[in-house]
Formats: structure tokens, C-alpha cells, sequence
């Protein structure tokens, strides 16, 4: 764990990203001391800090940070945090603050690896995100409503099938799952949410989008109703941890084979060695 | 400064409070060694911890903490965070996690004392609050709209006159200023924005409302739309920190008078002592 680029594992109280999640956050597999896709991660964290009005530090810098995790932790789970920084009382940040680096390391979770290849089940959470298109995209440190999602889930966990809950907006349409981005394949094509109000932009989804460009696949971003998605020929998810999990079940649908999805599964793999 | 119980100004980069605002949080004014109010700061501290499904730390722990920092800083404003605590990975609370209780301190600010007599400017803030009923009321640690709310009217500080910007919802109704609850005057009647949908329920808006109905004077909870807030007779706002400010100045309209509102400050400063 390194702040500010030094070993250690707290910050001050007086941090905005405590006190008000003022901040962004990345979430990175390492393999054999390698980040995946650091490039796009660092784009993103960029475009990130850019729509809070935080300066985003030096690639150069958080490079140099990342490669003292990797020789610690090769291999897992690399959480990179930026906040606004620390500073006076109020919401008002000042100008001269310098934000703050925080880099984590955990394990690659235990996942069982049938998820990845016979499909997860998902439900609908009751929770709606509401529309905040100043905040849209973003990934930052405002995640209660992921939090509260997350909890409606686990008080189903005597279904240990259930890995993850998907958001609808308020008004109905699918945007994202609790920790990832969601795509619908219909006919041969793919559709997957418009962002333009809320959810977060990942860079797994992103990945997606260039792997259906390159491969001559229609992709559409557009708003999509549960009913649609429910009738769609397949439905999958994806996360930087996670890769890509197919949906085998949702709500009363049930889906078997997934082509599609695990084409695109193979695609990105390939590309993340 | 306390951390759970001990001196230190540090907590875990793995603590919620700082991953997810998976938080609450208290704003008190300190006077002579004694904590403004307290009593209902604690309720309304439970009633927020629930809301979240953190288990609320004792009073008597709290107050016992809470009389360390006042032996320290009998004047000013101290904060107190609790924090669902620090865990594991992931957006899943678990059920065994200890919150964290963070007490701060700084000094009262060096607001004009004429704000408090002849009134503030005011402005209304492009950003709009979205409707999220799970957290409406609550005072979470997700603080992004008030932060980027906050810098749109210090984009403005050459104004020095302008002391608070005032937020509306996504359909047009005034909900609560970026550090402060609003009440309106009209024709001898309070109101107050409904917070149901979005907005934080501050204990000084009970307070206010509390005194109008000891008083026999007829307050409504209801929506408020901008047009008749500004042919309002009064408008004013109120914060544990400032107490209660007119605004004299909002768009095109100014006051100059704000009898109603100078008794129910002088009313609630009675019961500060």
C-alpha cells in the first residue's frame, strides 16, 4: 500500500475523499507484474478527474507508484484511488490542494470459474439511480447507492448462484450492474445502456465497444427496457476483475448458450496478454 | 482530533467512509465547553446510521468522546463522522464490521455579523439535485453535488456579498441551499421544501420548525417552486454552524426587511444558552 507515494496504509481525517467523496478510483487485475490495460485505466482516470475539476497526477508519477506495487503484488488486484486532496472545512475546494494517490493490492477473488463460461444470475435490484448528468460516467467516491444495492442482494445470499443485481433508472430502463457494465446481443448485434445520465463508464465496456468496431459487429448505445432485455438472445456483464460473466438467469428467463458472448470473451482475452 | 476513541488525525485507506462515503456525518457548534443541541445531533445521527443499516455507536460513548475534544476546544465547530468501518473488498457491507467514529475541530468562521441582521445574496446553482427517496434526508458522506455546487458559485468569488447558492431538484422546486436548509414567509406562514425525494433534513430545520408550531404559527413541508420563492415576503436559512441568515438579495428580487425571520433567530439563539 503506498500514499503520496509512500509506504503506509491511512490518510488524514481531514481528506476530501472522506469527507465528501471527493474523488475517483480505478480497479486494475495485475498479472505476473503486468496491469492489464494501464493505458485505457489511465485515460479513464483522467477523463475522471477532469469532469470533478481535480488535476489528475503525472502518468509518469502514478507509473513509477504502480511498478513498486507490482513487484510487491504480481498478481491480483490493484485499487488505484485519487482524491481532491486535504484541505479547510466546507465544500468549496481550494486551488492550490494537492490531490491525493492511493494504491491498494488484494487477492483476485475466488470466483467459480463455470460463471465465466456457463453464466451467472443476476436479479433486478429495487433501487433506481437517479438522473445526475453531471456525475454520469464518472467513477467516483459516491457510491452509497452501490452499497445499498449490494446489501438488497446479500440479504438474498442463501442463493449463492446470485452474482450480481442489475440498476434500472427511474424510469425503468437497465443501466448498469451493482459492479459492472451491461450488453444485450439481439439478432447478431450489440446494444448496451446509454450513460448519459448516470452509471459509470467502465473500461471493460469501452473494450467492448473497439472489440464489436474492429470485428464489423453493429453496437448501438441507446436507452434499453427490461422487456428488451429479457427477450434478447444473450446478455452478459463485464468488469476489469471479472472479465466477462454471461447472464443464464434473470428474473423468470432462462438462457443456455451464450456464442456471442464468449466469442467476445476469447477476443479480450487474447488481447490481455 | 479522536479516532475511535483515541488521539490521531489518520484512518484506513480500506475504511468505507473513504471507499464508498459508506457514511454519516454532524456538524455541531461548540460554545463554553458545551456541544450545541446535542441531543437531537444524536437522534438525528441514528436516524441517519439506519437509514444506511450502520449500526449507531452509543450515546454514552459518544458523549463520553465528545467531552474529551470540547475539554480540548470549548469553542467552534466540531464534526463527527461514523463510518460503517473498514473492510473487506467490495461494495458488500459485512455483517460484522465495527463503524468508525471520527471527532474534528476547527475553529467557528469569521462569517460578517451583518449576514445574521441585513441578510446574505443568494444565487441558484445550474446543478440540480436528482430524486433518490433511499437517501433523501440523510447527511451521507456521498457529497459530490454539494462539492461541484459549491465550486460553480466560487467560480463567482469576485462577488465577496455572495454567501450561499441555492438548489433546486430536477423538476424546478427549491430544495435546500448547498450548506443550509430554506424556509419561506408569506403572509405571516412559514414553508419549507419537502425532502423527500432529495436534500439533507439539517437538525436546525426541526429546530425552526419546532418554534413555529410552539408559537401557533402555521408551517407547511411542501413543494416550492422558484417563482414563488422570489414573491415571497422573507426567505432564510439555517445551519447548526451559521443559525440563521435573511437573504436579502436572490436573482432580480431584494429584501430589505425580515421581521418573522429575526424572531424565530432571536427565538432559537434564546435556546442556544
Amino acid at each position: 500500500m503506498l500514499v503520496n507515494g509512500i509506504p503506509g496504509s491511512s490518510i488524514s481525517i481531514r481528506d476530501r475523499g472522506l469527507l465528501y467523496g471527493d474523488g475517483v478510483f480505478r480497479t486494475l487485475r495485475a498479472a505476473q507484474g503486468k496491469a492489464l490495460h494501464w493505458p485505457l485505466h489511465y485515460l479513464k482516470l483522467k477523463h475522471d478527474c477532469t469532469a470533478l475539476g481535480i488535476s489528475c497526477p503525472d502518468e509518469a508519477l502514478l507509473c513509477a507508484e504502480l511498478d513498486q506495487v507490482l513487484l510487491q503484488h504480481p498478481d491480483g488486484v490493484v485499487k488505484l484511488i485519487v482524491t481532491r486532496g486535504a484541505g479547510a472545512r466546507g465544500y468549496t475546494p481550494s486551488v492550490d490542494i494537492l490531490p491525493t494517490r492511493i494504491w491498494d493490492f488484494s487477492p483476485l477473488p475466488d470466483y467459480p470459474p463455470e460463471w465465466a463460461t456457463q453464466g451467472i444470475k443476476a436479479r433486478i435490484c429495487s433501487l433506481r439511480l437517479p438522473a445526475q448528468p453531471r456525475l454520469a460516467c464518472v467513477k467516483h467516491l459516491n457510491r452509497l447507492e452501490n452499497v445499498l444495492a449490494a446489501a438488497e442482494l446479500d440479504a438474498q445470499s442463501h442463493d449463492s448462484r446470485l452474482a450480481e443485481g442489475l440498476l434500472l433508472d427511474a424510469g425503468g430502463h437497465l443501466i448498469e450492474g451493482i459492479r459492472s457494465n451491461l450488453f444485450l446481443v439481439s439478432q447478431g448485434r450489440l446494444a448496451t445502456p446509454d450513460l448519459s445520465r448516470c452509471g459509470v463508464a467502465g473500461i471493460q465496456r469501452g473494450r467492448v465497444m473497439a472489440w464489436a468496431l474492429q470485428h464489423g459487429i453493429t453496437l448501438q448505445v441507446r436507452d434499453i427496457g427490461l422487456e428488451e432485455a429479457l427477450q434478447a438472445d444473450e446478455l452478459f456483464i463485464v468488469n476489469s476483475v471479472i472479465g466477462l460473466w454471461p447472464i443464464r438467469e434473470l428474473e423468470q428467463r432462462q438462457w443456455s448458450s451464450f456464442p456471442v458472448a464468449m466469442r467476445i470473451r476469447l477476443g479480450l482475452e487474447q488481447q490481455d496478454v
